[in-house]
């Protein structure tokens, strides 16, 4: 038999359907020819639509369908708002949202809620005016709450499957290559990492890119590659610059978080874990930030350089890392521009995704090689459970982020809280949301004092052989108690408003409707 | 209904089978809190496996399955032998050896697929004894030979499943970040990009990593990821280093080359596609090289920069690069030493995989990006079909490469080939081996002439335009058969040994056994 290039082809090799003949123009898909030159065929690029409209109906979405989004620009995000409005008058309905995080801009969504355009949300957290009226009954579908390990691991496992992802991004070339600053242009705005937006470019069925700014190709090193884009939507503007990133974190002046921070450093230091070439994470909070500045002078004075640091990096962090003390980042999610700077110009400063960064059913994700991890706390209990979700009120106000996945994953944690706030007492007999699992904490260090978990009998003794005075967590309890009295029961109804999932999705707590005549 | 954290969870949260209760300790493959410090984790890493055998009795490599391997380190590689090696001695039979390419180096095979240990062989191409033993009849099922694009395809597609990947790496960590060079030593051998290896490494069932070099956590960045990776073997040699990699590539001295690029030059120069903004790949041979020299001069003199370089990146390129005459380098395979030290310090050096690359079902994938592409040929005939497999006696000596895929994506496609070779003609009535489809090609450049093809009508045009001297492609083929008559048919048996495939896996063309007493 010939082929279409009139080549004689043996019948038999075609008998067991391993190959067809070749004859391009009937192959379905097959990339033809083209004379255009580069530039014309950037110009012309078919990814690039010119509606967000158009491109929602090119996806194929449908109501009931899963849509997500990525929270890189924090409070700066315009993208959230923008694509359910759209939505919205499109006529979309009963959508599940499944967002890395929500924060205090997307208010508007109570609206949508309202009208069953949104029927159910995935998040790792929820801020302001949403999380308030979702604390108080606003949605039938209570929602998810999920650690970006278990984010990850639920999208890259199905158990979350992603129908669109709507992913903004401050620059992308007209085939797809999209990244969390631009190389091309200046005036862009900058995220930095887009480690949580891999996940969905990389899972999704449809993915969809929202920019401002469509840069020549190729925009290269890239965060999303083009290989995983469908379609690109041009908008007026992605978010607010100002709130997706300013400036570096700040440090912080506050005595109280000073001294818990060089509390937390000491004790790092007497951990067995502060050796040359160890590893760390620290958060983004006050008493978590002026732990890097203290950890700085222990480095120094005790010649010690950390092999990396992970996370949510911080310009604190990424001057560590320029001074020599640390020799490489691992960047999930840039904390501030003098971090996006950094990724953008550091050779051993790389993006991760967020399968990579805390996944956790891998031997080998990044989290499970941390020694030393640093994390905040809005309450801690007498069994070392930790609540980052729910404040004193009953009400959320927080997110899960990496706090399960770096204090199961690290062989060392440590939670950082002042013992009381205002009138309440961070140390519970049981914390109000259980959002990470006592026996993954090592260490509760506040302003009043030191408890090690009795689980880590070793580190007792280490801290004992640096002379670090050491209480109970019960002794803790009192104290507060002693300050601020034991405080009433929340006013709960049975309804259940959250759950709050462990890494591996299990149900770990939920989290019921308070009263709103609180 | 309470969990293991004892939090009260209503019971009509799990009716749906949505959720389970949280319970670590029977979650199967939960990564469990460990104390131990990064240090000693990395010292226990259990992906480090003592011997190759252990790791392939973990993989579960059965008789008749398929296993890979990557051509990074070209003549150089000592993996492929190790391997085949091994895996006869455990008593292994039916293989399929899927390799990106095999070379000179793997002569060694052909006792192993007397043996049966092999029993049928995918690559991009063959040379050597092993070429020559197969291009006689060696064995039963024939050879089938892919692109880079068409392979890429193939085993994302899963029309060509991997069971096993063996990925030799220079650099590798504990958990599995390899890489094509080291930071963190100095006596590695280098193989630049792993662009080949990095498809393997994402679609097969088990990635197992063999590394003479064993760096600290984390190498990054890092061309495969610890995400992929399965097992990690060291061994004491993956290669002979200064056949993996050594120096630059040379410049040719040879005048027909010389002359051939000059032409080649001056074409492109003319051909429209030569403005500010343009991307280029160009081939490794002695002619396409010198075209890069040449086309430097063309650009200062223009004030011409180019977009990007696509390919096989050579020392020459990178020296284009680093004078700002190209902006950025996509490298899917480095050719030489400076290649692979541009890709460790050039930030816009980036390394891609081969489905980024040439990829024929996506709209995205870099060959389609292509303004010009100059590729080597050892045949051409009257209708532009290439042949870049088969020698003029029959023999297989080459490899289909990028040449289908940049042909087919590259706006204008120049094919450079002396008009004869010995007493043998380049242009023939009809090639012995088609590899490349005449439609894709569209300038033919000897050192006798020039040849546009018909089906761009416009190029032709242009060259007028530009005073370049042009013949028809029938008038070069006159000219050569002047210079060395008519050569007598090849004396070709029926049987097939090799299976040539178009990207999209269609049979392009088969090559026939060729009679021993040759």
């Amino acid at each position: 038999m010939k082929n279409s290039a009139m080549r004689e082809i043996p019948d038999y090799l075609l008998e067991k359907g391993e190959f067809s003949l070749y004859n391009p123009l009937i192959t379905e898909g097959l990339k033809k020819k083209e004379s255009l030159s580069s530039a014309e065929r950037q110009k012309q690029s078919r990814k690039i639509i010119s509606s967000l409209e158009k491109a929602v109906t090119l996806s194929g979405l449908r109501d009931g369908m899963t849509i997500s989004f990525h929270h890189h620009f924090r409070d700066g995000d315009y993208v959230v708002n923008y694509v359910i409005d759209r939505l919205a008058e499109m006529g979309f309905k009963h959508l599940r949202l499944a967002a890395s995080s929500l924060t205090n801009i997307h208010a508007p969504l109570i609206r949508h809620i309202q009208n069953h355009v949104i029927d159910s949300i995935e998040t790792s957290g929820l801020r302001g005016e949403l999380a308030e009226a979702i604390s108080k009954g606003l949605m039938d579908i209570p929602v998810t709450f999920r650690s970006h390990g278990g984010r990850a691991y639920a999208v890259s496992s199905d158990q979350l499957h992603i129908d669109v992802a709507f992913l903004g991004a401050p620059s992308c070339d007209p085939f797809g290559n999209a990244n969390g600053y631009s190389r091309d242009t200046e005036d862009t705005s900058a995220c930095g990492s887009m480690g949580y937006a891999r996940v969905d470019a990389n899972y999704a069925d449809k993915v969809i890119i929202l920019t401002d700014h469509i840069v020549p190709y190729p925009n290269i090193p890239f965060g999303i590659s083009q290989y995983q884009v469908d379609y690109i939507v041009e908008i007026p503007e992605i978010g607010d610059k100002n709130k997706i990133m300013s400036g570096a974190t700040r440090y912080t002046n506050n005595p109280r978080d000073l001294l818990i921070a060089q509390k937390a450093v000491d004790v790092i230091a007497a951990s067995g874990y502060f050796y040359d070439g160890f590893s760390l994470q620290t958060g983004s909070g006050g008493a978590a930030l002026a732990t890097t500045r203290f950890l700085r002078e222990k480095m120094l004075a005790r010649n010690i350089k950390a092999n990396f640091a992970l996370g949510g990096i911080t310009g604190q962090i990424v001057k560590l890392h320029e001074e020599g003390l640390i020799k490489k980042l691992l960047d999930v999610q840039s904390f501030d521009l003098d971090a996006a700077e950094s990724l953008k110009n550091n050779r051993f400063h790389q993006q991760i995704d967020a399968n990579y960064y805390a996944d956790p059913f891998s031997e080998g994700s990044v989290v499970n090689e941390l020694d030393v991890v640093v994390l905040s706390a809005l309450e801690v209990d007498t069994e070392f459970n930790v609540n980052v979700l729910t404040g004193s009120d009953g009400i959320i106000r927080g997110a899960i982020g990496g706090h399960q996945d770096t204090a199961a994953g690290a062989a060392f944690s440590i939670v950082v809280a002042p013992l009381t706030r205002g009138r309440n007492s961070s140390i519970l007999d049981h914390v109000t949301t259980l959002t990470t699992p006592g026996d993954t904490v090592d260490v509760v260090v506040t302003d009043q004092g030191i408890a090690v978990n009795p689980l880590r009998p070793e580190i007792k003794e280490r801290m004992k052989k640096a002379h670090i005075p050491l209480s109970t967590i019960e002794e803790l309890k009192e104290k507060a108690d002693k300050i601020v009295g034991i405080a009433e029961p929340l006013p709960f109804d049975d309804q259940v408003v959250g759950i709050v999932t462990y890494r591996d999705g299990s149900i770990l707590d939920v989290i019921r409707k308070i009263r709103s005549d609180q």
